[in-house]
């Protein structure tokens, strides 16, 4: 049996989000059926549905920042039962036999992993409609276990925003001993700074503006830099071991380069595209890198659910009607949400 | 005592290396005193003598790729004895008390490391005078020794050209199931191919034209890339764990980070300036890096001549006397040089 799911997709990259119903797959053997509950509202959701990045493909439902319970499962499924609650981020399939995927590092498979949304199911060849929708029905490899200390609708922007923030702190061994720097304070940002602070680090965010001290600080800031001011930034010459840059536009990232101490990375998280006059003199005085960074693999997603569990870590998040999607991207746009707005995928029941 | 010595230098930007004299200082209880056999010509110096980054201080007596033998020691010498054969590369002091000094890392200290010419003795406050020089007198604790293993002019260059490619093979951990690519093939990207095969690693040049090849597989090339070439380029995407980028002018570096495999880093060792519409994505979506790195510490160097001491590596070199030193630049800026020119400095002994 598939199912007809209700769902909010966008019909063009002009059109608003409006309500949609398509069919679900039946669940294969390896498949869980997730009534979803929970969906977090991504950067990367606007841009994928405006086609800022050239690749949308049309009828397009975002979202993979998925919370939600387990319906049915198919006859192979080992690790989840009806009722259990579950995650699902950017991810729901990939290779799973090249050298990426062997390291759990799904997110950067050989051959390509498969995205919740905007993409093609690697066995069917359907399109992947993503988490603003009823449900969904995803390869149980692919789906998460939520910790029952967690809020579910706090930990929604785990899934993308959580990871790619944990990953790079992970990969690049953050510890108590570590000087952290989190550029922009947004979902990524903020998630950056909470992540950061329950590893041990010493944290310190980098604003353009005044006036996000106190809120900066409650997430776990050591430290604000407000980095238009030369004097803040000389001050912190040499400083950081790390720094996650979460700003999702283009802007002048030299100027953050000098704040790294020898052997420091800066890790660009936000902004996917071309930077004016990226000066490499600093890179080599100090032994330095420019690094990227994409979410992260299934395990470590998993690790990190587990680690904001037993730390307490939630997004900071406002909650919305699906009705209301269309006003959340405009606002989302002004950076106009402390800091992730999250559906409450209830809400869909009153549409169509 | 001090030393009247023999040596070229510059006066000013625009006027050629000619023969000068100036006195070295009277050794310190810590200092060796050097007789110069050989110095190699580093691109960096004709950067230098022509103030092209616009921090020379004239008269310029260039040269950092030092080999000589010990003619006298201070008091407190213990390392070292007349008749020693000894190298000094590009650095003469550190604080050796901050946490890069501790680490090893001169060539990165906190305080400023002092440069072998066109820069200030922390100690007295004189002008550093490089290795176009008949003596030159350097604290024991930044001198290193020569493997007897090693043919003395073709060791000169391995003290700067040497050791920026070995520090990088080393940090990124290049062993025998590394793919290490080199860009370039002059001076420093010659000693990258030695060195990269020396520890086991597969290799590529990456050359922008053909007529290479004979050469870079002589010296220890696998493969040969030629990256004006589209389709060769495409059929090395996603391979190198490490490149070496050696080229020291300007250029997109865009078409080599596709390159790169999964976690891949490539390092700026020749260019220090800003790059055009360098592009964050390709970082981000394979966890990639752009670093740089500079020479090595001294311990590093020291390494670095006994690992070429046990695997019979040098520079190719083209010996010339001090008189075509100014010729050299004009064929070193052509890249006409089969890889690095070093100055017989016996023939300084026919000047002035």
């Amino acid at each position: 049996m598939s199912y007809r799911v209700k769902s909010y997709a966008a019909q063009s990259s002009s059109s608003p989000l409006a309500p949609f119903q398509f069919e679900r797959r039946s669940p294969r053997a390896d498949d869980v059926v997730i009534e979803i509950l929970y969906c977090g509202v991504c950067h990367s959701d606007v841009h994928n549905v405006r086609n800022d990045w050239g690749n949308a493909n049309y009828p397009m439902v975002p979202g993979h920042e998925i919370i939600g319970r387990v319906i049915a499962t198919g006859a192979a499924v080992t690790r989840f039962k009806e009722g259990d609650h579950v995650g699902v981020g950017c991810l729901v399939a990939s290779c799973q036999r090249c050298d990426a995927c062997d390291h759990g590092h799904e997110q950067y498979c050989q051959n390509g992993a498969t995205y919740t949304y905007n993409h093609n199911d690697p066995i069917d060849g359907t399109r992947t409609f993503g988490g603003y929708s009823e449900k969904i029905v995803v390869a149980e490899d692919f789906v998460l276990k939520v910790p029952n200390t967690l809020d579910l609708a706090g930990a929604a922007p785990l899934l993308c925003a959580g990871i790619t923030t944990y990953s790079p702190l992970r990969h690049w061994k953050v510890g108590k001993s570590s000087k952290v720097a989190i550029v922009g304070l947004g979902g990524l940002g903020h998630m950056g700074l909470k992540l950061a602070k329950a590893m041990g680090a010493e944290v310190t965010l980098f604003s353009r503006s005044p006036g996000k001290e106190d809120d900066a600080r409650r997430l776990g800031a050591d430290h604000i830099v407000i980095s238009t001011d030369v004097k803040q930034m000389a001050a912190v010459a040499g400083r950081f071991d790390l720094i996650i840059n979460t700003v999702p536009c283009k802007h002048d990232v030299n100027p953050y380069i000098p704040t790294l101490a020898s052997g420091g990375t800066m890790v660009m998280v936000g902004y996917l595209g071309p930077l004016d006059n990226f000066n490499t003199g600093p890179l080599v005085f100090r032994r330095k890198a420019l690094a990227g960074s994409l979410i992260g693999g299934i395990a470590e997603t998993q690790e990190m659910l587990d680690f904001c569990g037993r730390h307490g870590i939630h997004s900071d998040i406002e909650r919305i009607a699906i009705q209301d999607i269309n006003q959340a991207f405009e606002r989302m746009l002004k950076a106009d949400v402390k800091y992730r707005f999250v559906i409450d995928m209830n809400t869909l029941k009153e549409s169509i």
